[in-house]
């Protein structure tokens, strides 16, 4: 793909993919660590992990300025430019990633003084490790610019807003049962709901792959189950 | 600011100007759109702004066409690559605006079904006036180019903030009371919080426009007053 012979130059965007894979390890970490706290009901865990989320923003204003810096010195055309400005968004797409970890450790917090119900956490937890290997795997399609595996993730974040959408119907029903649950659920809700979101951003990062390799952003409609903001409002009119 | 006197390049940088200037007044409309039909119970209406949120994504799309293509043509060095960066950043801001006024108008359509209190209505009423303001403020800050404005709408965002940690509070109360409640009450905290959100990307707008001008980021953590994500989970314990 490179059309220019210039080693200083490589080396400039090879740079700008080692950050990105360092953002994306941390962002692998922080997901981790976010959920892991929660399951533990540990308060302590979940404050250290909102801090490490400063590390993932610094990430992103190091990777900007090199780009900025790499556009300006070498001027680059046509699959270099491409590639720069998909660093750049892609960049984006983690940094909101962290942030929403950052959230998920806020409310675990919150809720490591309560006894959320095991099958609310387990549900939690599928979402995570889906999430997880989505993330993890759309990293690999970008080190090895693979479109066709950064669309598999593409079609499957499908699969986590089936998972969200049956969390939530779980979630509202504890609510009904016993009231007692309603400050507790709309954390877990939160929680479950920014987890949706990391799987958005991750299908960003796809269809960013998808553009820098072949130029064009993926065909037609993602195929998507969240239905929650479309449920009627009573689970047991649904 | 400018350093060249080619005059068709300037109409380039003037284009992209114009085109976040088109995608801001579409993004004014949608959420103003969105809670008008939330307000009315109007679920036609609801629908058609639900639609109409493919204007802004192909605006994005055409505005990023356009700034790859100054680049790659015009070679931009300092203040003019900062100012194409600088649009794609605002851009990719207003579209997450306009993705999240979407959302409110689908939640309408569920909440048309339902008899909202007033009162809550007029919560989400306070939240979404105060951040069409703070949306118009930044984008004539943008167009201005005056980063004193911008940081004005930054500090104030704290605003949103503390109506939607007030309003997280009153909706808790209602699902407490009646547990009948909480399907609706479930879609006006997702609304809300969407609001809350909108308010987020407005000073992201806000960032980038001090960084624009002053070519640094503001100094200092931004005031923030969303308390919701470490609020305890039950109202009468806080």
């Amino acid at each position: 793909m490179a059309r220019h012979i210039v080693s200083a130059y490589d080396a400039d965007l090879e740079g700008l993919d080692r950050t990105i894979a360092e953002m994306g390890g941390h962002c692998e970490k922080i997901l981790a660590d976010a959920f892991s706290a929660l399951e533990r009901r540990d308060a302590p865990r979940a404050t250290a992990t909102v801090a490490s989320d400063t590390t993932i923003d610094a990430l992103e204003r190091r990777l900007q300025e090199q780009a900025v810096q790499i556009i300006a010195r070498r001027q680059p055309i046509a699959d270099d430019l491409r590639h720069i400005l998909t660093v750049i968004k892609i960049s984006g797409d983690l940094e909101r990633i962290g942030d929403l970890s950052k959230n998920i450790a806020k409310r675990a917090i919150v809720v490591s003084q309560e006894q959320p119900p095991k099958s609310l956490v387990s549900g939690i937890r599928h979402m995570t490790e889906y999430a997880l290997g989505q993330l993890h795997d759309v990293l690999d399609a970008y080190s090895a610019r693979d479109p066709e595996k950064a669309m598999v993730v593409w079609r499957d974040d499908e699969k986590i807003d089936l998972l969200y959408t049956s969390l939530f119907r779980e979630l509202l029903t504890y609510m009904f049962e016993d009231p007692r649950n309603i400050g507790m659920c709309t954390q877990l809700l939160f929680g479950a709901k920014n987890i949706e979101r990391i799987g958005d951003h991750t299908t960003n990062i796809a269809e960013n792959i998808h553009y820098l390799v072949r130029g064009t952003m993926p065909d037609g409609e993602r195929p998507k189950s969240d239905e929650t903001s479309a449920l009627a409002s009573k689970p047991d009119e649904t």
